[in-house]
């Protein structure tokens, strides 16, 4: 089964690459890595999801953020390497929750990514992680998240 | 003199590696790099250190607590790699303090990181690092530190 | 024309690498990867620009201290590879941003950094990257920014 035929059957509609609208773009290769700027989350219909968790979202809907996040990562790795299954392990994702100083639950935030990332690459997809609270992200985003994959030659 | 002969003499027993909870791994090798997950301060009981400096403990109680950090990371990775002779250079660290927002001495605390491991490793220790302030991490761990690491053929 | 003639060209004087005060190095290069250390933003005569964004300086200012801790960063890179000519692509910069919970405009902020970049390199200065917003800096430096830029052999 290949990732197009899992996205599809996980009912996963991948967007383009994100637009960054300033001086960079959304990912870099270098060798056989592919660096991924910081994605916040956007919903099916472009806009983003915003606000604080333990404030104005709960860690539920903090892990569907997280969630989409990495659908947005996923679209941009799609137009970096062309084929998704030319990934050869997902390395190392950097997920960084909008919260407040007292939200002790980022894991189980940043586990929307982790677990679409295992259900769409199987052990392809276990990756090193660090899942951490931010005070302030851009334009409120509710998670950020970066993402390093090894691709196939 | 071998990193293990080294780590005795220093008094450090290294843990077994960290014991995710969550669809992702302690750590990742691709090439010669080993990316290891932010691992938080794990005392001899197995029990973690909490609290945010600045407010709950001293820079020194943080100092002791990157210490810590960085031996449940040396754990983790010798897991990886088998022998920690086969380290060629520390490369990189990302040391994160749970502090307030008035705190400004991350350094003094992710030293207790830096000092270990070039004593340690020696020269092969030396790293590139960050060392910053966080409003949050979880389970309101300490500290929190990811790491990169060369690694021989 | 190479860098070193479009850097005079924009005025901009490199300082030499930065001095870390403890056990860790301004840069760690492994293969044809540098990664360089969370660097903070020097004014000329040396002395650090400090401060939160949004409630000390604004977004503009912000600007300027993530373009001088661009040029810190330059520095540290010439200093370990020698002629900044070899630098064959920025890969990845971790912007990040001394602000309050409610600031939400750190792009405008690291855009000092990745602005530079593009000036100076061009197409090869076109980096992923991500930008946040932290509740401390050490020594209240109001930006602090990490980098891995890939070189040539």
């Amino acid at each position: 089964m290949t990732v197009e035929d899992k996205l599809k059957e996980l009912g996963v509609k991948l967007p383009p690459a994100a637009k960054p609208v300033a001086n960079y773009v959304p990912s870099v290769r270098t060798g056989n890595l592919v660096f991924l700027s910081g994605h916040g989350p956007l919903k099916e219909d472009g806009t983003l999801i915003t606000g604080k968790i333990g404030v104005d979202m709960t860690p539920e809907q903090g892990y569907e953020a997280a969630r989409r996040t990495m659908i947005g990562l996923l679209g941009s790795l799609k137009a970096e390497i062309g084929d998704l299954d030319k990934v050869k392990r997902v390395v190392k994702l950097l997920g960084m929750v909008n919260c407040t100083s007292e939200f002790v639950d980022q894991p189980k935030v940043i586990n929307g990514a982790s677990d679409l990332l295992v259900d769409v690459f199987g052990d392809k997809g276990k990756h090193a992680r660090s899942a951490v609270g931010m005070n302030a992200l851009p334009l409120n985003i509710s998670v950020e998240i970066e993402m390093i994959v090894e691709v196939e030659d």
